[in-house]
């Protein structure tokens, strides 16, 4: 291999996302120097997609690209924050043109849609591995935190959550589904669309947030703990799409619904008497979101049917539990 | 393995590093909310060490933690910015709790010695890699950037460049060093010193400056290049430890000073007008750095001996070249 990794990384990222006239230095010092806006706190977040782990060996490098900011974007989202920049560390096992112009290629095309800058990275050789890290703007005391839920306040889910998880064993070859339906759940798992635009208008309706990345159920049941509230959920309010209810059936995928993971949207709750501003003025159908239940004094995380409690042997995705 | 990701973070990584007052939401919820300070610029930088490339498959956890937050704290010294906060993102091939608790204890005390916050993280499963982006702050148009250089400026480095490159074969047996030379060239490796405070008063007398990681010779090659300059270095001024010139001869002491990597140190022109001031006021035995060189209108990189031009095989590591 001729190409250094000093070009490398020139050629590919140097332009790489949205310019912004906020960044005094970008990638090419050895830091970034960046303006804060006045009057606004930074949001930072920060996540790794693991070949073999995060999606399989072999994916299309510009979904690698995408979903690499993506699930930073979708932490952004759930804070309410709008983003600004991000920082690039990318562990390659060699220095494949093609598969960095794709890789890039996805990226480029979410950050710009998102006016995002990347204003830094870091190109090493090593095992496949992408990690992404984006900071954000939100007005101060604004951002949406995990802990602000109450008992009694509603919960809503954005999307159609169950998608990703079926896209992705379609992906693996473990699910079978009709052409039409496969091609859009794959795209769910490979393309996912964080939720920043509603994020940045949920700060006047929510009471708390949380990015579902893990399950909704699992995700619901943390933003539950943190406001120190216990978690209901409706079964049958659950929403799920056509297409995944065409694929797997509806029970089925109401428990992808509850417990796939990778669906990066958002999870919220809102004051009762809030409820009735935000789907006036956010109409859930145009914003794609659904009351699945609501906050309650008693701890835990229950999915109730006809008045009945159901258990679910798997309630999110650790990376570090051995599977029962 | 019973421990789950989230119990893993929580108990190694909440409380890790400095408290600062700062810091509005820190490592629990899906972002971290920051108070960034009026009339500052934010200084962003990340660095990936991956296990077999940047350090020896089974290295000390505590080295590993250290370095990681080490070699971004060089970045943001080159820009004489000050540390603030730092996101971690650490993948790991199985949760081994003495392994994380020693990583967290190296990664910990050189944070705190930095009075910098951990304040966002993930951790997820896979080849051991870790990824660390630090932010700090450095007053509005004060950075230090690798371009102020001009044609006549003076060129320094500090420290003792070659030791780390030293350190880390005798780490790996491929150099032998008596004891006491062993020692502090492995701990020059393995703990390697970022000059942040030095950075810091350089603002005041350096027109460019870049941290030394890879190479003093092709790392002060790109402080010309980016300069518009070239570089010229006088060999017998390149600063070598006794321990490594007893340990493999002046010699290849200054070849390694030049060449090795993994130094940290900071490398730095001064306009002529300038040197007095800067020598008087930051006295070169206390704050340890020497004079190198200086730039040129000529374009390259050319070291100096008895007038004569030396040629070096290897002007810097680069992870992509094949070898030659």
């Amino acid at each position: 291999m001729s190409l250094s990794e000093f070009d490398l990384i020139d050629r590919y990222f140097r332009a790489c996302g949205a310019k912004r006239a906020d960044v005094r230095v970008g990638i090419g010092d050895d830091a970034a120097i960046l303006d804060c806006p006045a009057g606004m706190e930074l949001v930072a977040a920060v996540d790794s997609l693991v070949a073999g782990v995060h999606f399989p060996h072999g994916s299309a490098p510009a979904s690698i690209g995408h979903r690499a900011l993506a699930v930073n974007l979708s932490d952004l989202a759930a804070m309410g924050a709008r983003p600004a920049w991000a920082l690039l560390a990318l562990t390659l096992p060699q220095a494949d043109e093609s598969w960095l112009s794709e890789f890039a290629a996805g990226f480029a095309a979410l950050a710009r849609a998102h006016d995002l800058a990347l204003v830094g990275g870091d190109t090493t050789s090593g095992p496949l591995c992408v990690t992404v890290q984006v900071l954000g703007h939100v007005p101060r005391s604004a951002a949406l935190l995990r802990s602000g839920g109450r008992a009694g306040d509603a919960l809503f889910v954005s999307g159609t959550p169950g998608d990703a998880a079926a896209g992705l064993a379609i992906e693996q070859g473990r699910l079978a589904a009709a052409n039409d339906a496969a091609a859009y759940l794959r795209e769910r798992f490979l393309y996912p669309a964080p939720r920043v635009a509603l994020g940045e208008c949920l700060r006047r309706y929510a009471s708390a947030c949380i990015d579902v990345s893990d399950g909704l159920l699992g995700d619901a049941a943390k933003l539950g703990r943190a406001s120190g509230c216990g978690v209901e959920i409706t079964y049958g309010e659950v929403p799920v799409s056509q297409e995944l209810a065409r694929t797997v059936g509806e029970e089925r995928a109401r428990e992808l619904a509850l417990t796939g993971g990778d669906d990066y949207e958002l999870c919220f709750s809102v004051r009762p008497a809030q409820v009735a501003r935000l789907l006036a003025e956010l109409p859930p159908q145009r914003w794609g979101y659904a009351r699945i239940g609501s906050l309650r004094g008693a701890p835990g995380a229950d999915v109730l049917r006809d008045g009945a409690v159901m258990s679910f042997s798997h309630s999110g995705y650790d990376h570090f539990k051995t599977p029962t």
